[in-house]
């Protein structure tokens, strides 16, 4: 493989591919189920059984951190492929569906027999809030086989999540193309997705840090916190500022700092008249950020970017982008 | 089954149980496939197959006609049974879910093998109007043996659907259904469901109101003109009113009317902020007409109830209640 040939794609990503199954709920239902309220918690299929019966009626949207990312990057424009794992079942056809009708290259093959596609038991309370509950299912046994290496190879920016260092295969796959990426002089950009990720997983992450093979870290605050031990959200970013090309820390209604090659800039939350549904939220601060920083542009209008992206998805159910948003880019920033 | 005894549920409805597939669209890509706007056809699943490849990202939420106006009915409180096909797979198990989460007894076993559950592709162009691909799938094989005549014969009314007309099992398992309510001394609901169904089975619709075996009919302002011949709204509906105890017909932003045993009712349609979604807006009308038509109440206050449960569902996606109907009902009746 050639080494900085031109790329095809503007952002690769290696993610979960899930659908989102949303259900309003009230308060009493997160305290009966237990459930840990905001969070994401990984589940197995008779908690998913169990929790579903207990759910309210729900709507069925595709979903998964990096993917809803993506899709919210191709929606702005650019060049996008994923690569996941799915079952051969009607979910999988939804989720493939869905991705490539939003402009973006999926051609990993579906997983045949059990589990089945993977799939988020989101339950939002009043205030907006989502509480997310995740069956892997075919999702935990993406295999480092079924990474297309020349694809990899051909995308300016690899985008990956957290997540997916949870379950063993995919954790080796995103090793090896972490690997194929760097080879071929590309970009590593990486949300670390949520604080028990990093409970588990930290040592690897803050290896990969000091390594040097990240070079656009997502975290929010209280991943940043657990990330570095810093309950201080300044010491927090003093701690990883310096070990990475670009860090952006988003601080939900708080807004967002990136600092950059020692540069610092922040960006106040969008207005959003009614929050619904904050599923999404960060995946989509990720594709504003992302989107402008893929054009050079300065680090506060890609915060301001990813801020109005942010703000877009919170305003309904599910966690891609329904608006126009190249028009809302084009009327906002 | 002794005639009379205390009826077990306000409504017990037999219709199509499918996932309703909903993007929004363009007006273009309406006219680049070719398809009815506005209206309702059913297609076989290769063209179900080629519609779902050229359809944008889209939602999945339960759908059905007869089964959305049970679910607005559930919702109003209102104690309901549902006899409709699923096939065993994961849409099935998704329409069940929702059927039961929302409070009604949904018992039909699914039915193994090819085809799968029904789905209703359906593209939502910029002025919130619908337009339906209907894929029948399991749906169509509704076999009279399905029925539970016990439960039929346990419901104050029989809510029936025109769209079951259309294939030939579950035609013939209304035909029974109706003379196990009719045994039992309740009341048959039916809605005329669309103008194709009219037009491809209004003899035996015409056979059924002559003989008096409808005593709550459901149409639009399109499909009272199918049925009748009289391209006038009001020559439509003097063609009918006695010969059915209630009739009500839609008239979308025009409001509705009901007749009933010589009495008229009119009602405005209720202010909307935006018109998101169409889908629904007959099945919850039906749905809020009924529940006060349940209690006795007068026919201006039926009517009004339709008209608030229809302004409910048109404004967000989805054909079936979202806000708390109840708390509405109370607010805005």
């Amino acid at each position: 493989m050639p080494a900085n040939t031109d790329p095809r794609y503007d952002v690769i990503a290696i993610g979960n591919a899930v659908v989102d199954v949303i259900a309003s709920c009230t308060e009493e239902l997160i305290d009966e189920l237990q459930l840990n309220r905001g969070g994401m918690t990984l589940i197995d299929e008779a908690r998913a059984d169990e929790l579903y019966e207990a759910m309210p009626p729900a709507r069925e949207l595709s979903g998964g951190s990096a993917a809803n990312t993506l899709a919210g990057l191709a929606t702005l424009g650019l060049q996008c492929a994923f690569i996941g794992q799915v079952a051969d079942d009607q979910l999988g056809k939804v989720f493939r569906h869905d991705m490539r009708a939003t402009g973006i290259d999926f051609d990993t093959p579906a997983r045949d027999g059990e589990p089945a596609t993977g799939r988020v038991l989101i339950f939002v309370t009043p205030d907006g809030e989502r509480t997310m509950n995740t069956f892997l299912g075919a999702g935990q046994f993406l295999p480092a086989a079924a990474l297309d290496e020349e694809l990899i190879a051909s995308g300016a920016i690899l985008y990956l999540e957290g997540y997916l260092w949870d379950p063993e295969e995919p954790r080796r796959a995103m090793r090896r193309a972490i690997e194929v990426a760097r080879e071929a002089g590309r970009k590593i950009a990486f949300t670390a997705s949520e604080s028990f990720v990093i409970a588990r997983h930290g040592d690897d992450f803050r290896a990969m840090i000091e390594e040097g093979v990240i070079d656009i870290l997502f975290v929010n605050e209280s991943e940043l916190a657990t990330l570095t031990g810093e309950d201080d959200f300044e010491a927090g970013l003093a701690a990883v500022a310096g070990k990475v090309p670009v860090l952006v820390a988003t601080r939900s209604e708080k807004g967002a700092v990136a600092v950059a090659h020692g540069e610092r800039a922040e960006v106040a939350a969008e207005p959003v008249a009614k929050v619904i549904d904050t599923t999404g939220a960060g995946d989509q601060f990720a594709a504003g950020f992302l989107s402008g920083y893929a054009k050079g542009e300065p680090l506060a209008q890609c915060l301001k970017r990813g801020a109005i992206c942010a703000s877009e998805v919170i305003a309904h159910y599910g966690p891609r982008p329904e608006a126009d948003m190249q028009a809302l880019m084009a009327e906002r920033l």
